[in-house]
């Protein structure tokens, strides 16, 4: 879904970045990259930065203009610090991909990035239908090349990886993939049943008096969401702890 | 809001990302530094890349051991891959800062970073309530160590930023802060009753046949949120061709 977007960077004055920048995109599946007049490109600073995203910095288009990097574009962002006399449409990076990722199939985006000193001219700004802005510290605002170019492609990415995600698939709290399938509600249900009636055994839980106790051990226990073999785990402590009662008696 | 924040890197081998490290985290304004048994610490390398982040740096605390970083911590985050052994809760920078900086002012959070070659161990991943792991190509996956900082601080700024704003605030959709206060409903209605009455006078647009042209119209301009002065200007062009065709009647 990103393959209709590229990554433009004008008059590059560190090839150590260039290869940042591929790293960065290479992480986040971003693939395009065009570089207008870069002061020393092909560079071993560049390959060695990258980190292994060669296919990146190889299959590189360098052009001499910005016109050049922005043919068959519809849709071109730069990169822009805030405060410019004639203001621009200008939006943060999560509403930028918001209105970008949906459309990716009409759109051809260019990212457009400046030089590190002085970032994009006037002229450079005004050919884009938006600028982006990385909300950043205004007394320190200025980021390094390769770290903007990371935050817009990971913003591209999880975008992405939302539109793609279904809604409705259930999934525990932290979101991630688990090894166990998640404990049901029945069994959490003899879980606490089991832990109330050993709570007794063991005298600490009054039934006439419970109070707010297993209240508060339901909490503590249905937060971390168990998994089966985590249930199965409390369950034989409590077994165990009833067995050494039998015993005593 | 960002105080209690704490960034931790562990066994880092090359100075120059501890640099990279300082900037992105004063960039997105964080300040706590704690370094484990880095390589090289201080560093020209460092504070080079730092451009100018040399505060972070200097006021960075370097320990011996995991245990002395996490100090005070409640809320301990290890950065890590995907597909340990022992699943772990992960989220994703997003979930981790939804999750963080509405309860900022009871937390101390450790951000923890491993080696750049090998990452954290299990036991350091271990010591974590949670694991964070920034989507990427399943194929590419590793970001440099500064790369990866930047991602999170980035993420915990854009939420302290959203929790900031005030949601009945009315912005224009682009979201930016514009140097002349937008055109109203009425201002705009005016324009475009000028307009349409331009158009009949020019012959254009037919008022026994006006089919969609005046909705094509309002939909292009209400698109842009036009402000006061632009609408001035546009009425000022409406004006100057009813004049012209006064002068040719």
């Amino acid at each position: 879904m990103l393959e209709s977007v590229r990554i433009v960077l004008v008059n590059t004055s560190h090839p150590g970045n260039i290869g940042g920048v591929a790293r960065a995109m290479k992480n986040m599946g971003v693939e395009q990259l065009v570089l207008v007049e870069p002061k020393e490109f092909p560079s071993e600073k560049a390959t060695a930065r990258s980190s292994g995203a060669t296919d990146i910095l190889e299959s590189a288009r360098v052009v001499d203009t910005l016109d050049q990097a922005l043919e068959g574009c519809n849709y071109v962002v730069g990169a822009s610090a805030r405060g410019r006399h004639i203001p621009w449409p200008v939006v943060d990076p999560r509403t930028l991909v918001e209105d970008i990722v949906p459309q990716t199939e009409q759109l051809q985006v260019a990212l457009v990035f400046g030089r590190e000193d002085r970032g994009l001219t006037n002229e450079e700004l005004h050919r884009c239908n938006r600028h982006v802005h990385i909300p950043s510290n205004p007394d320190f605002s200025s980021l390094n090349l390769a770290a903007a170019v990371q935050v817009l492609c990971y913003e591209l990415r999880m975008q992405v990886l939302r539109q793609q995600r279904n809604p409705t698939e259930e999934q525990p709290r932290w979101g991630t993939e688990w090894d166990i399938e998640l404990a049901s509600a029945d069994e959490l249900q003899l879980l606490f049943e089991h832990m109330e009636q050993a709570l007794v055994d063991i005298d600490f839980l009054d039934p006439n008096n419970p109070r707010q106790l297993m209240t508060r051990l339901r909490r503590l226990y249905l937060r971390s969401h168990p998994d089966k073999v985590e249930v199965n785990v409390l369950r034989g402590i409590l077994t165990a702890t009833q067995k050494l009662l039998d015993k005593q008696n």
